[in-house]
């Protein structure tokens, strides 16, 4: 067991904070962000569509359906107009914050009526600018749906409100010894209405699959104010379409989800986390391998970051590297039912990877607190990378073996116009973050990055978007993932189901059209 | 270790024949089955559709488009016009055999063009009607489309053809150390492409999820002839809409699919099968919530059947009960990566419920030849009820504690007016099949069955087609489970994607439209 003595060195790891809460809907002022109606250039805004304008008659309607929830602040309406990475603006100016079904189906049925655009806001955590108005589109938020409807504890069965925060759904759910299927770093602030709505992947997709298994019902309410019930709390239904597979994933664009059912698995009686050091991608990817063989079906999470990233997150987080200082590390987590069973595994694949010089140094944590230590190391990437300056944000699904040669080349591609070039994300769903940084914003190595990056993906068939969605900023990028006759066939089902283009416009669907 | 011994009495399970194949496209004569437009009553046919008849001309079409594939020898017709159940007759005149998206397409287009009606066909295995014609409509077979086009075994994605039959496929994915994340009795027939249509469940949807989490991309001909590619073969893709949900369960009414892509797990290093008996569903149930706590993520299958299925494999199929007669039967499946650990928690687990009382005898198999028989006395029962009589069935999901409420009810219901009333299926999914039997085809027992279990399931909120599909027999039943709205979306969907209607009429959607 001189594996097992070598993996003990966790005293030098440091519980994390918490992952910062973004600063939505509060009276933090952006003022400094650039409203999106007036960017020129690569980024430029689409340009307005002939909405109405929102009026003192449509105030008093709000106002009356929605007494001391129809909130007009400029103070509290720029924080919702602005997305957490401060990189998109709208000007809306109407916050509408209602409390059920009924009252959304009201507000759409009207605004349908009126004309007016709607942009439907969860925690407002989203990375692609899909969750803010452009120019001046109602915010329809869901924050004040928030109530938990039923959980059945012999199923599993957990159903809620849309504006649910996912952190207080496990929690809730994990005091009845069960967990929530899906887990992300903006837990604390997202909304279990957004997670559907962008089919949100996270940390947990490895081992309890997508959204699209388990969620089991939904209830959306469409663009002209028709209540959509499909919140079933059946595992199995085979009666005709499966409607409520269109709302996943469409980022609000063809309706608002109102409350949700999902299936929690079980809550594992032993976590345990090891951080690993590879010295080169090809020996992190034998290391999946054998992996997937020894841990089996106690594999939670694989997950990897490049030198770079453990750089940043000890630059700007003040967060310690517990072991030697790698070209690649890699984020183990194994979840099951038998604590000795479950250490047994993973001793024998630690002895394993580390005879067979793949991996060159590991820790394992087995308490809570230092699992979170080694976890906050994954999680706050993208916070680290905020402090590092302007972010150009890539979300890219690729085959397994092409996904770090995507980084090596923008390197070799960009040259020294990046501040840092940077590769993480979840190896086992074949899901690479590649992120640039730079000073300010800059159009010229913004120029250099697009369409690069996706000609490289389009290449290797892969997704220019893996779990982020489109939303504004990556909308008309889906030429380089989804067939003509798809997307032709994407604005069919938006006119159908919203022939006035009114939710959410200027997202996900790319500017050709719809 | 005195629970070990007592499940090691296996000498007396023998071994199962395979599930009988299916006759179909062969020269089997079914001229005893009732054309299904010739019936009247309950279960009376729809009105023909004017779709226009197939002419010389047409036939000459086929004939130069598919050399060879193009059939109208009335002996196979007939078989391929006869449902497995042998419930159903339709009488077309062509059968089509397609190798490829481009033929198919070229079909469709033309068939679209000239109001021509298409039944599409896989393994033919479907249990509601939906895979055969209800008149002269063309039979669009995928039986020649079965090639496997690719398999990344680092990632375990398999790309193939639609009419490839799945247990050819889990042959081939098992030689390369992975499964196909479905199994069902059918796998010697089934298609895949005929899975994804239906949307199958079967006997791994516990372990593995649904074929929405696991099909990760589909090419589907759409009615005109547009050919949609969105054969993906990553995990994750946000990039729009996720078209390809919409062919997943909609039974061949808004596309043909031609190809598949699917996400397969590993092949565990270890499987046991437990057959265990129980004095109560009470009882039962107590030791699904014990074995999801102790066996946790090894759990890959948690079956049942009642007393009266098993006399029923006994009697028809002459296989053996190796354990003492109980009221209720339990099937538990075992899959894992280390053998050591997997037996001790059975061995655990099968303590705990012998120590208290919640189950009566068992017996546990770990070599494949055992296995394959404790899994033939759940498998087969479809075939002992063929044997038994005329069979009603009905598949539904209910919250899980209701779910043999259902099958006590109806016996108390029928009384003696049926041959046999049986329950058996699915429990960690809340999945009952419940199977009445009758000498023959029995009008008053009919009525006196529907819409009794059709209401009973509404009033609990249950699902009149868990897995099966609503094909051609359920199609009126679904507002028993869907609500009018999300039925009128449906047809809207339906409308859209095939507006003359000419693909798999008379299914899924009920007869009030569409």
């Amino acid at each position: 067991m001189a594996v097992f003595q070598r993996f003990q060195r966790l005293q030098t790891v440091q519980l994390a904070a918490r992952w910062l809460k973004p600063q939505t809907c509060n009276k933090a002022v952006h003022k400094t962000v650039t409203e999106t109606a007036d960017r020129r250039g690569h980024d430029a805004a689409p340009t307005r569509r002939p909405f109405s304008r929102v009026t003192t008659e449509d105030i008093g309607f709000f106002s009356e359906l929605l007494p001391g929830r129809t909130v007009t602040d400029p103070d509290v309406l720029e924080a919702c107009n602005v997305d957490w990475l401060k990189s998109v603006k709208g000007s809306s100016e109407v916050l509408l914050r209602p409390q059920t079904t009924e009252e959304v189906s009201r507000i759409l049925r009207y605004c349908n009526e009126r004309n007016l655009a709607i942009s439907p806001q969860g925690g407002n955590t989203g990375l692609v600018g899909g969750s803010v108005p452009v120019f001046d589109e109602i915010i329809l938020s869901t924050a004040l749906m928030n109530k938990i409807l039923a959980f059945d504890g012999l199923s599993g069965i957990l159903t809620c409100q849309a504006g649910c925060v996912l952190e207080n759904l496990s929690q809730y759910v994990e005091e009845r010894d069960f967990v929530m299927p899906l887990d992300l770093g903006a837990k604390g602030s997202c909304h279990i209405g957004g997670n559907v709505s962008t089919n949100a992947g996270g940390l947990r997709l490895l081992r309890y699959g997508s959204l699209r298994g388990t969620v089991l019902g939904l209830k959306v309410v469409l663009a002209d104010g028709r209540i959509l019930d499909c919140l079933a709390k059946l595992r199995k239904d085979n009666t005709g379409y499966d409607m409520k597979q269109l709302f996943i994933g469409s980022e609000g664009t063809l309706g608002v989800i109102t409350a949700v059912s999902i299936l929690c698995p079980r809550k594992p009686k032993s976590v345990n986390v090891a951080l690993l050091g590879c010295s080169s991608f090809q020996n992190l990817l034998e290391t999946f391998q054998i992996c997937r063989g020894m841990l089996g079906e106690i594999l939670s999470a694989f997950e990897f970051l490049d030198a770079s990233c453990m750089s940043l997150v000890e630059k700007h987080l003040k967060l310690i590297n517990p072991i030697t200082e790698s070209p690649f590390y890699i984020v183990i987590e194994t979840a099951g039912s038998n604590s000795a069973h479950d250490e047994e595994k993973l001793h024998s694949f630690l002895e394993k990877v580390m005879a067979s010089s793949l991996v060159a140094d590991g820790t394992v944590a087995t308490d809570d607190a230092k699992i979170k230590a080694l976890w906050s190391i994954r999680e706050r990437i993208t916070e680290a990378l905020r402090h590092d300056g302007y972010t150009y944000k890539y979300d890219i699904s690729l085959p397994l073996e092409k996904i770090y040669d995507l980084v090596t080349d923008m390197r070799a591609h960009l040259g020294n116009r990046a501040r840092n070039i940077v590769g993480y994300g979840h190896v086992g769903d074949g899901n690479l973050h590649l992120n640039v940084t730079s000073p300010a914003k800059d159009a010229a190595l913004l120029a250099a990055i697009e369409p690069y990056v996706y000609e490289w993906t389009q290449k290797w068939r892969g997704s220019v978007s893996a779990e982020h969605g489109l939303g504004l900023k990556k909308r008309n990028y889906i030429y380089y993932s989804k067939s003509p006759e798809a997307v032709r066939l994407m604005k069919d089902f938006k006119t159908m189901l919203d022939p006035k283009g009114i939710l959410n416009p200027y997202k996900t669907l790319p500017d050709d059209g719809c």
